[in-house]
């Protein structure tokens, strides 16, 4: 095996395509886009990048079937233009890794003509946040424009630190192939997985892309997340000393 | 030297062959196997694998032979049919080593016409266990369905967060390579070397692969396991205060 | 992307160059005098070095330009010589990185023609200072002769632990090319971003390459900085319980 | 610069060379021999390793010279025996390092037709210790005969987990190469530089490769080191409360 392997599956058209990378991170905000988007928009796998830069890991599916760590590259119509849809279990484990899988990515992308790169993350808050903005960062001013559009916001100094991971890598390694590469961020607490900061940053693709697509499924994991939260309030809640429990003591 | 370099011991004819892998790991489960094969098989050195990849170490045996690190592949008769037993003192110290070195393994296997790929494991449960049951994940759905017959379980979400190091990788990449792969994994409570559930997991080998080992010799290392856990208690005992101590404290 | 690559962006004269390395580092003190140097001196940038050993990151702009981490060579006029300023807003992920960068650097100012680099930095001294002096390092005892006379100290056993990073690499690899390099570190706490430090550093650059620059920038950083200062001992002494606290508690 | 380089800085004929290796470890014994040896032996310094898998760091000399950190070798006549004396101020950063390091090494042996290796080191007992055996481990059973009747003692178990880093390297890689190759180790407490250790392990050289050589000098250190200790145990027993600061207190 070398380096990178990139396994070609399907050769379908893809029409004014844009590459959207959702890998794990921060509130498992790009992810979750990005699998609502091939379970929703009925994906076909088309490319798995194998690389010793992942974990030495297999995921073992209900079934018991093994798979090899891997990032996944799926083809999803979005109305009128076509996605390739980057989603995988695992980032690389190291910067270089980083890299080399982020030039694998932009190498499929520039095999299928791709000429726009959405990189999709969490930006966490620290802290329960009921409004959820989608932040971004671009390689272009034009793209800036575009972009605030559609919705997504540009703060003076955020992400503070800059963008980590393979999401900066696409917008920076992308902006130096002259693609239009950016990098859209929800707001998130950072501490739990967030559909709620999900369904934010699908409304800002819907209006950027042009189409379509059934949140549903999404607002019911979004419904679950808070049963989750308010039961943990409650379990907090019931740990705190009370008057009561006080005058016992005393 | 090489990244990894093979040295070529011995070239014995192969019947049917089986690869059985048993590097460290949780409880020494898979290393426990390998060994008692390689010993009441008696076993024959074929292959030994170096590499930078392996810590930078020696052994040192009761005589003072010092020996460089590696990992040992005999040819142990089993039934009818052959295994290539894969063992060593230590994994690799790297994610790229450990893919290094499980595709190493991988081409000694192809080299020598091997067509079935069991990794051996252990499985942590978190507590003292009585029954040892024998966990799997596997490259097909046919293999799935010829362990369960020999008494494999395969449970949804077990063992969480994969398989992880050369054992999941010889499944992963044995995957792709069309072998018949998969991980068998022995519950454990992760605390001790436990010969027990290695007697478990050889009861599912020997089922598998249809031949018949003397276990005494792991009955015996099981007993003294068991002094030692016995042992244990009772000074965890001594250590609790007991109502006559407290009495004279009072 | 190769593990290195420098791209051309100008191709100016350089007269008698010197190379004049300020990454990032103790007290900021070698980033402050480069970035001084580029502003004040109206810098060009000629060179930018990425690299996969630079961290995956790319940094935002203030209006949400997201750019690649590099390392930027800019070409600065000081007096009747020309200096090829070295900066950027990371170091190398590893000790590999370290060296795989320094060559690369190396590699441009071979190409300019440097024949002379400083590297520059802060040494810590673990306490807040009022006298910065600039402690140097060098690859001749000539060179070591003629920083002395511009005020450079040479001490016994400092700095203790030798010099790490780029900078020591640009003056250990630079005096095996046969350039004339040296280390000159700013004293500092090693507590704060030091731009008085960096005004002695300037100080001792300004004797020695004999060119004269504007200060008044980095004086306003320097009195921001004091102030900074002056409000975090206050807050300190405000949570010191006093007599009068004490004695309530008595 | 690549990997690894080996500067070639004088060719002096070596009689029946051995190599010995006391690169920075447990106790600091191996270098305190190697540094020993080559002060008192007028060592000429014949090789240089310089490589991008030890720490990016130059050290600095009293007088102010950077020097890049790197592994020496140096020329030493020790009898009718010439032996090539391998010291440095660093060991490699990696376990990969530590392997091309350790290859270098060797290479630098076989050029020049050195058959037996001596890596020392310090073997750490956790206790101050009075009497300083030298514990072995080799790569043929003739060796552990010649070394065991030069006072070398082997004993099972012991060391514990093996040799790690270039010393063990060097046995485990030169015994591949054929080379009679040892590991030679002071017992020393571990916490400190233990020139008594030294002491220890120089005698036992003495005998086996039958040279004499002036002790004075470690002899001295050892005093120094002996009165270091001394205060270090006054000031503990002053930190401990005696009766009458206890009667104080009731």
């Amino acid at each position: 095996m070398n380096d990178v392997e990139v396994e070609v599956l399907a050769e379908p058209e893809f029409a004014d395509p844009v590459l959207i990378e959702g890998l794990p991170g921060v509130g498992h905000v790009g992810t979750l886009v990005a699998e609502h988007l091939i379970e929703e928009g009925d994906g076909e796998l088309v490319r798995r990048i194998h690389s010793e830069h992942l974990p030495p890991q297999v995921t073992v599916s209900d079934s018991g079937l093994a798979e090899l760590v891997s990032i996944e590259c799926h083809h999803v119509a979005l109305g009128d233009r076509d996605a390739l849809v980057v989603t995988g279990d695992q980032q690389a484990g190291s910067g270089v890794g980083h890299y080399r899988i982020a030039e694998a990515v932009l190498d499929v992308a520039t095999d299928l003509e791709v000429e726009q790169v959405l990189a999709l993350g969490g930006v966490p808050t620290g802290e329960l946040v009921e409004e959820h903005a989608v932040l971004g960062a671009a390689s272009s001013e034009t793209l800036i424009e575009t972009l605030e559009s559609s919705g997504v916001e540009f703060r003076e100094n955020e992400p503070e630190g800059g963008i980590v991971g393979i999401s900066g890598l696409l917008v920076g390694l992308g902006g130096r192939r002259d693609l239009d590469a950016a990098c859209l961020m929800g707001e998130t607490s950072g501490y739990l997985v967030d559909p709620k900061s999900a369904q934010a940053l699908l409304g800002v693709l819907q209006e950027l892309l042009e189409f379509e697509i059934d949140l549903s499924d999404l607002e019911e994991r979004a419904d679950e997340m808070e049963d989750v939260v308010d039961r943990m309030q409650e379990i907090e809640n019931q740990n705190v000393p009370t008057d009561d429990d006080l005058r016992y003591i005393g």
